[in-house]
């Protein structure tokens, strides 16, 4: 990349992103001047995250490819969780300057694979020397005024429900870290979870457009996740393991573990909401993605989480989700 | 920051933020949710700038403190070059376990200082695991339709304009990696000028008010800047070397290199534009920021820079500012 300088690689990605047909009439300035400018349109929902070498990934498993779509749907998802529609990320690279050309490029590939999967800009970013690889995005998003998701509008009586299957991408990045040695088909669809995982911005909308008030995305693992809402709601919840939508393969390949995984495996991206059973119900019909009610919201300590087995039974609590720096 | 952990962090700085009184009626959601949610205003400018250990600063040189605060600097200056008006801040930190909390909340310190002083909100973030220091700030800012400074609308016959005193902060990195030994009052502005960077946004503002198109804020160097202005005007520029307005002592402590710290050195976050010769003395005239003129815009080839001594002769042309891989 030392031949080429940081203002040659911005004007190849720049190319890059303009041929990839990234122009919305809405977008002023893209690539290239001090900030990136837009017209604003009702809120704007904005948010950022980090990955960082070593820490969420690991190039000897992922591909640079698979890399960037992961670090814009990790963004997107948080957009999602609010119900809003995605709009334009800004994408900031720390690279070693031993970093090939090619690969920056390839990280670019699966940017624009997923952000033109959902009508995301790619609108500016930065990039810096580092000593290891690093990217962040932000992505900002719009909604209209009172149609959001938050973590606070969860209430006592509202059923817990969630999409996908839970515990999927943990699964997917021990079978990546080679600790399990699965058949290459079974563990396909383990691996694509945690590589690329499926941002769900239409359920987001969907669940906003069925009345549905609380959500959140399950980045840092069910029960940590559900214990943000838990706390910013004031509430407790009560969850029935038996009924978590466990993935056939993840229960198949980790007898022991399965439920761990499904507790408290970060980064599946899922939503995890709240609302009246019939609205969930209603919800289920209206898409492909699975959704599953595993329990309740009661009233009670805020961020208490009590696991319940078939019989209603108190089960041990597990470990409580990913947080960067304890329970570790 | 092990015992604490992640969320509990980051409901410290939740706290720190709300007691500095960042709370503005359009904010809808701060620190806490998914996405931070602001009501939309004009147009909206996003920035996004990262500073790595190890290569834009060391913490044996820098304090947390300092560190906050050129962290929001950088991507206020974005704003600034714009002629915008800052608005949100969303500060990702990636940091090692072993990071002290209260170094985390002297950040904090400087980050609110600054963003109090511009009436900046820190909406929302990041907090990420990782073996260096590193900090990501967006900022998003706004302005009206057909208001901003653009790289791309300087015009041949333009005058060329700086605020402040060029190679300051490079004289200052310089001086804090005891390369030379300064007396403490002389060496206290260079210092200043790399650790707290102060972000022109009034001054950008005012070069809007009084109809200037064309702007940049200059953290690659004065000639790497004002090449960027070029290439994306499609003009070239006549620059006058005596009239650089040099700080006294960086003439006077680096009499073999103040040009080359002036011409080449980065990071100064002062802002460089083009404008007819009289809107620029009206400029300077209503602003207690000093603003020298220091040439000329010419029609020419897309990005040339021409560099003159006091006799209208050629000089020899400098290295071209800072590129993050080549040139070094």
């Amino acid at each position: 990349m030392k031949n080429l300088g940081e203002f040659g690689l911005i004007e190849q990605l720049a190319e890059m992103v303009k041929k990839a047909g990234q122009n919305p009439p809405e977008l002023i300035l893209g690539i290239g001047d001090d900030t990136a400018v837009w017209q604003s349109k009702g809120i704007t929902l904005t948010t950022t995250d980090s990955l960082v070498e070593g820490v969420h990934f690991n190039l000897n498993v992922t591909s640079w490819q698979e890399l960037g779509w992961k670090a814009l749907a990790t963004s997107l998802s948080d957009i999602a969780a609010m119900g809003g529609q995605a709009n334009y990320a800004l994408v900031a690279l720390s690279l070693p300057e031993e970093t090939e050309v090619e690969d920056v490029l390839s990280l670019y590939t699966g940017i624009l694979e997923l952000a033109n999967k959902h009508g995301v800009t790619i609108a500016g970013g930065n990039i810096s020397r580092a000593l290891h690889v690093s990217l962040n995005v932000t992505v900002s998003g719009n909604a209209t005024k009172g149609n959001i998701l938050t973590r606070s509008a969860a209430v006592a009586g509202d059923k817990i429900a969630i999409s996908g299957h839970p515990g999927t991408a943990a699964a997917g990045m021990e079978t990546l870290k080679s600790r399990f040695n699965l058949k290459a088909e079974e563990s396909a669809a383990l691996k694509k979870a945690f590589l690329c995982p499926e941002p769900r911005l239409s359920l987001g909308q969907l669940l906003v457009k069925n009345g549905v008030k609380a959500a959140i995305d399950t980045s840092d693992g069910l029960t940590a996740d559900l214990a943000h809402i838990c706390h910013a709601s004031g509430v407790s919840a009560r969850v029935e393991i038996e009924s978590l939508p466990l993935h056939p393969t993840v229960k198949a390949s980790f007898p022991n573990r399965y439920l761990t995984l499904a507790l408290s495996g970060g980064e599946d991206y899922e939503l995890l909401f709240t609302a009246p059973s019939d609205t969930i119900e209603k919800i289920a019909a209206s898409t492909d993605c699975p959704i599953t009610i595993i329990g309740e919201i009661t009233a009670g300590a805020a961020g208490e989480i009590k696991l319940v087995d078939g019989q209603g039974q108190p089960y041990k609590t597990l470990k409580a989700g990913w947080d960067h720096f304890a329970n570790r």
